[in-house]
């Protein structure tokens, strides 16, 4: 059994990477986008890495899991009492995490130290690493200007036509040595795409400089998991990008996104119509049950997507034989 | 009626303010002591400051007057978590105005602006204002080495002998326009040097280049309150302190402390043997009940205070006649 890389972020992704933690342990490394993290009254927020730690560690809430279980707001009505901002919305525990990143970056610490730091103190036997330690902001390419996601998220609550996005900082962006360490590792087995939006999630990782070059160049399966479900995205805002940007609203647009990069890709039984159409683009496909309820069907979708990978090596190392 | 000016820090302080605030409203401006304010995650606590908004506003708790009522501790619980510092222990309440202090701070607004966006943001009517908006730190000096007060209360726990006490910045602190102004209010009745630790809280006040030449200049009667009852200290460390600086525990001692600034002198009725001896010191003394359990006793001392005070003016007037 060797080890495994996901590319992850938002709820649907720490989702997908549990799944996999719970088979692979400390063989699993999860690459985060950061390209969504801002500061806000000095501290510095990094959604994807907290909603990951707080997924990993067992403690998101079950409904939010974005946040840690039993959140409170105590803080965020002090703050109004006092004249502060009322948004975004700071829980309580929430804001432990972009507090003491804040003052770790202030000290001089990396954001792959510090995250490597919560993994330990939260008993996470896999490493969850930043995507880089330099910044790397996705911008929101809007008819109004171009906005951060964040701002494009919580100030104009997903309100502007998308017309194109822009990875500021992604082509000076250097790839952290412990990403490439686990995208090296001489028993990879597979790179997992988890489901989360490909325009702001997941293409911010495959920008940075000699990202993409280093997957297709590694030879390990790389594999997909559709965030696009019967022709609606199952959470967050990828359907209405996918319509404002002219893409066909389906699961093969995604793997159309992920074009030269992927070798396998996954949907979900309910599109098993697809199948032959994504196979046409040259991705093996299979379909099976992809929406995550339970913990057990994190293990079971985490497991399929894992047995592709190894029966698409299987066939290639059979093909050049 | 005319205006009243309250040199204060501390949970004593603030109480006595706070009856002075209910007798004269917008008429009272509250300097407050900022030597002991300290940055700890990045954020900028200012203790006596925010004692002193939370217990003007009336949302103070009343078991621990230093934080606001209900306070809870789910953020540093997860600071903890993830590996941050269990100490000092951050209250979820307590942690938004250094949260928005340091940054208005990082925005460039001053201390007094903050603090006073603070006091409308409460309803407070009066102003509540930091000593100065240049930073002053009181360092307690002790055998083992000077260190700030704060890591001598947080870390230390009060533990070393003080030897004496060095407030640096002082001496280059400019008095803020807006403590100016109240000084030098057309209707200013009274100075009150407000109960609490002579060394930490009320010295560093007066240790602003400029600040006691102006109290003794403007010519308004100056009174202090003991923070000394029957030799010992209400609360807080003043007692020890005295002893280790040699000096007799008496609230004749704290009168000594303002010799040659303060013109008159409030004991505790528990004090009253001691009357001759501080009016030896040629100031003016009263001996008056001074604990405040209630909301009333607060009142009550406030206005024997300022009574006190009408009383010095009167008698100083018919002697120059």
């Amino acid at each position: 059994m060797g080890s495994v890389v996901a590319l992850a972020g938002q709820v649907g992704g720490a989702k997908l990477a549990d799944g996999l933690y719970r088979l692979r342990r400390e063989a699993l490394t999860v690459i985060v986008n950061t390209a969504d993290d801002y500061e806000h009254l000095g501290l510095a927020f990094s959604p994807d890495i907290d909603t990951m730690l707080y997924t990993l560690a067992g403690i998101a809430a079950s409904g939010a899991g974005w946040e840690p279980q039993g959140e409170s707001h105590a803080l965020h009505h002090m703050v109004k009492t006092l004249g502060g901002p009322d948004r975004p919305v700071l829980g309580d525990r929430s804001l432990a995490a972009p507090l003491l990143r804040a003052d770790g970056l202030a000290n001089d610490r990396t954001p792959t130290q510090i995250t490597l730091d919560f993994c330990r103190a939260l008993g996470i036997a896999a490493r969850v690493l930043p995507m880089s330690d330099d910044p790397v902001r996705t911008h929101v390419l809007t008819d109004e200007g171009a906005v951060t996601f964040h701002d494009y998220f919580a100030q104009l609550g997903c309100e502007p036509a998308v017309r194109g996005f822009q990875y500021a900082g992604a082509a000076a962006a250097r790839i952290p040595d412990e990403v490439m360490e686990a995208l090296y590792a001489p028993h990879l087995e597979a790179v997992v795409i988890c489901p989360a939006n490909p325009y702001h999630v997941i293409r911010p990782m495959l920008e940075i400089e000699g990202m993409k070059a280093l997957l297709r160049r590694r030879g390990v399966p790389v594999v997909a998991v559709t965030p696009i479900i019967g022709g609606r995205a199952l959470k967050g805002s990828a359907g209405k990008m996918m319509r404002e940007l002219g893409r066909e609203l389906s699961a093969r647009s995604i793997a159309g996104e992920y074009l030269r990069l992927i070798d396998g890709f996954v949907l979900d039984s309910e599109d098993e119509p697809l199948l032959e159409s994504v196979r046409s683009l040259g991705i093996e496909a299979i379909a099976v049950p992809t929406v995550m309820r339970s913990v057990d069907d994190r293990i079971v979708l985490a497991q399929e997507v894992l047995d592709f990978a190894t029966a698409i090596r299987i066939r290639r190392e059979a093909e050049v034989e």
